[in-house]
């Protein structure tokens, strides 16, 4: 336990389960609606299947004894009603028959009459009475999901409704003065209530059932009230925000009047403010409001509690080892949980990258390919670390996945989802340093690297001699320069500001080409870095922060669709190119591609996003 | 291409999506309602989240460059709306201020007045606006599922509706004279329609929509007006059965009259006699009607159609490498498809031991652990083989599951099914002789083996003499004996009556215990194995086929919910033991299984199923 009261996530998770333990109940369901849900207790097939001995085929019925001397040289003549019948597939056999003759072996020599070149076995093409289903057999047991095939063999045993478990209902309370719901413009100050979909959504494809409790201000008394109506009906509540010990987390306080709160405080992060209580027998949690953090909660406290209540033990997650790619830092005392981004390497090893720590960034959520978990007692972990990665994409697609490494630029986005649509592939971008990307396309854990190059084979922002530009593929031009406040009302010039101490600015991450161009030119012109400044890999979210006035200036790429909202200053032209695994381009997805960059509607969209017509295409 | 027309699955395939390729529509739906759902185009963030500059934390707003004197030495005094603001997570930064600092580093002096002990640096704990999503950010690409992080991000980036490929739909037409719908009892000649529910709850997990176009009785006009009437409502029909060339085979031919018959039998099995077709531009699938048969043709065919529909390059099913456990023979000149059960060897390895080839054995379907496929110019595959397992449960949950190996006995499935729902974990039975069950156990694939002893440590059955069984856990005592059919018509003593050729017989296959029982039997009375007999390793199944008339007697265990329809002679005792890892014994499960042998409801069920309790249970 943490000097603050936190504790594990595996303690706080047993002190919930031992107050609020779930309790299922059992609900008899029609078979055909079982899909997807949890048999509740073993179940034995009522009738056989077939209920009769059938004929597995179209043809005749025998008694083998009668055949056994037809043979290819003293065919054997049989009479219809004597000694054969005519039978179809799935008709009963009659009682002084024992096996059936394929019809292609069967000769018809007249009315009535026919031939047969080869005896019968006993039991031969005969459907067993119970040969599916036999009375009695257990066809499923307690615990199993109900799967189509399962559906089917129910229904084969004469099973036509099931014991399954009932679903947990589960409330989601969003709490805070600051939302509004999806489909309103936020205004200054307000931010789109969105958890309750993550959170929602998640527990119901974990098999819940839930119910959106709505947005509750910050209010003590609202939300208790709240919080005592949800409860009435539901197996277990979330509550999202006002978890934490801030001036407006009224949460935990609510949840120690109304019942005794568990945990306040987790060591883990993101998502260690949680709060876990029980409240009249009933399970609450109180999650944090960064969308990370309250995603994290879900995972560790209501995922174990919704398999407990199927009496799961595993997980079923999928894991796969990887070696980290870069350096981790995270502080002792807490276990850190971040995303990553998985590179498939030729080898079939696969490179980790950690993403973004932010709790606050949902689509680093949506991004990652996985988890790892740094525990408490580790504050770094260095590159080249075996780790494990708990997916959240299959392995199959990532395997798949077309990885293009490289520069940033707005278009390449819109241009790399076309490529993914024509071609059926999953692509992704993982945006770097050229020298960064190439020595990833080198070691072969990316299928694909943007360069920017002048024009020429040179890249001016990268001292790769080594790599053969020829074949890189020109997607386009674009203008790099500095994005400014509407009007430009600091006018700014450019590095030249750089000294100016009332300005705050936007700079690419060290290693990125639009820093090193930066880095030469601060160098001709003898300024030094901006004190007040701040790395930015996506030249989007550099505007979008320009225009909601976090910063004087960033630099980027220029771009039609900004200009209703912020300005540019233009500065130099880079190239970009795609250099592309010879193998890959010779594919499908290279011609795919090459058509791509000639289709006129998709240019006109490229270049609203800043990437122009290349001036010359190579032959 | 076979002689008789047939083409490989490939082949058929390629015929089908080039006469009927997949004609997806888009439509616009609330991406609160999008889970599952495959985007159609490509999305952009339309705001940025968060749309202002806001705090991260609770604390002071401050102009970062006015705090650089501060130091634990020098706390540095700031007062309230002049240096600094009081601010929560979330709310906006003031337009004066860069940074913020966190509410535990800020001593408060008084009214309207705090100290602070370090200077703050710019951008501290503010998050720029755009730092989540940034407006004109491609949020997701087309042809990506979403799943609730994904819904999240769209709606964190004010996407309130998402552009999502329609829903294949898909009517599924069942054809037979000898149909009956689940809820009512088949009388003789009669088959539950369960094929339909297969179907479409398998195209329903696969993503369709699905439509039951009734039962319609093998009748060329009546199909064809099905047919149409479906076709016009849908995206692909599904004609189940009388897709063969049998007399009441109509399908084909009416196929082949409303439009093009691409393909009318293929070289796979089962499932060989499928018929593709296209009318009005639409597919039409003619599968077969053994449940298996008609499962795979969806597999071949319809998955990948649906796959197509969505634009997916791959189908993302996990294979496992696996040793064939068996030497498996197969007919030359069309693929098989085997149904498997896969074994954990301690060594990370698994053993695929295939199921039973039958085409209408549905169990077999819920049953299989996966599938392996035999090519066309393969006709027998040595044990040991490496094969490539497709599989159809989640590998943790192969990996977890107990597997329990050896003989037979009705209420065996009762308790294990108890002990699985009480541990948590899957047990599977594997139903085998008794020596191959040990070579298992030795091998470390299976975690618990059924002996059956003469009640001390000696297995009568079986030549072992090397396996400890001293801790082996006493079940309880069966009684071997004759299933006849009631009454007794025929007048069975036992294996005195084998010589009668008018008698049919039901045996346990060779290996197992109740087999070497009646041939050791054999030999003291000087008689020889049945002419007319088959082979069953199910007591179950062989009770239900006398019960069916289908056999004169079989080989079983006494058991009293027989009594109503089938006689007993009682020929030999045993008592069956669980033969369980030292470890297995150790865990929880061990302990769960002791408790359940000495619960008294549970002994009554199990002794309804023939398992009496032993007479000696050991200390």
């Amino acid at each position: 336990m943490e000097k603050d009261g936190a504790v594990t996530v595996q303690e706080a998770l047993d002190r919930l389960l031992q107050a609020a333990p779930p309790r299922p109940g059992i609900e008899r369901i029609p078979t055909q609606q079982a899909r997807n849900r949890y048999m509740a207790e073993p179940v034995q097939a009522q009738l056989s299947m077939p209920s009769y001995s059938a004929s597995a085929i179209d043809g005749i019925a025998v008694r083998s004894e009668a055949t056994q001397a037809a043979s290819p040289h003293t065919p054997m003549k049989l009479r219809e009603g004597e000694d054969f019948a005519w039978i179809n597939t799935g008709d009963p056999i009659p009682a002084w028959a024992d096996a059936v003759i394929m019809v292609e072996h069967v000769n018809v020599e007249g009315e009535g009459c026919v031939a047969i070149t080869r005896p019968a076995s006993s039991f031969q093409h005969v459907r067993q009475t119970g040969e599916d289903v036999a009375a009695g057999e257990v066809l499923l047991s307690a615990g199993q999901k109900i799967r189509p095939v399962d559906q089917a063999v129910l229904l084969a045993g004469g099973v036509w409704e099931v014991p399954v478990l009932t679903r947990p209902l589960v409330t989601i309370i969003a709490t805070g003065r600051e939302l509004v719901p999806p489909g309103l413009e936020p205004q200054r100050g307000e931010i789109v209530e969105f958890n309750s979909t993550l959170l929602g959504e998640t527990l119901r494809e974990w098999g819940a059932i839930t119910r959106y409790g709505g947005i509750v201000p910050d209010d003590p008394a609202l939300i208790r009230q709240t919080l005592e109506h949800a409860l009435e009906q539901s197996d277990l509540v979330i509550v999202n925000a006002g978890s934490s010990k801030g001036a407006k987390d009224f949460v935990p306080s609510v949840l120690k009047e109304m019942g005794t709160l568990l945990v306040h405080g987790v060591s883990a992060r993101p998502g260690k403010p949680a709060a876990l209580a029980v409240v009249a027998g009933k399970p609450v949690l109180g999650l944090p409001g960064y969308p990370v953090s309250a995603y994290l909660g879900l995972e560790w406290f209501a995922k174990p509690w919704i398999r407990k209540w199927r009496g799961e033990r595993t997980s079923h997650e999928e894991e796969v080892p990887a070696r980290l790619s870069q350096p981790v830092h995270t502080r002792m005392g807490a276990e850190d949980h971040l995303r990553v981004r998985l590179l498939a390497g030729p080898d079939g090893n696969w490179d980790a990258i950690p993403l973004t720590k932010g709790a606050g960034v949902t689509f680093s959520l949506s991004q990652a390919d996985g988890w790892i978990k740094v525990p408490a007692d580790s504050s770094q972990w260095t590159a080249g670390k075996n780790v494990s990665v708990r997916l959240t994409r299959p392995l199959s697609l990532l395997r798949d996945r077309i990885l293009v490494a490289g520069g940033d630029a707005p278009a390449l986005d819109i241009l790399l989802s076309a490529w993914s649509k024509q071609s059926g592939r999953a692509v992704a971008r993982y945006v770097t340093g050229m020298q960064d990307a190439l020595d990833r396309w080198r070691k072969g854990t990316c299928a694909a690297v943007v360069v920017e190059t002048d024009g020429t084979d040179t890249l001016p922002e990268c001292e790769e001699r080594d790599t053969d530009l020829s074949h890189a593929l020109p997607l386009g031009d674009v203008t790099w320069g500095w994005i400014v406040q509407k009007g430009n009302p600091d006018a700014i010039v450019g590095i030249q500001d750089w000294h100016r101490s009332d300005l705050h600015w936007i700079l690419p991450p060290s290693g990125h080409s639009g820093r090193i161009f930066l880095e030469k030119a601060a160098v001709y012109a003898g300024v030094s870095i901006p004190l007040h400044r701040k790395e930015e890999p996506s030249y989007l979210k550099a505007a979008a922060a320009v225009y909601g006035e976090g910063a004087a200036a960033a630099w980027g790429i220029a771009f039609a669709e900004y200009a209703d909202t912020v300005d540019f200053l233009p500065i130099a032209r880079r190239r970009l190119s795609l250099l592309v695994t010879p193998s890959l381009l010779k594919e499908t997805e290279g011609e795919i591609l090459l058509q791509l960059l000639q289709d006129q509607p998709l240019r006109k969209v490229l270049q609203r996003s800043g990437l122009d017509k290349p001036t010359i295409i190579r032959g």
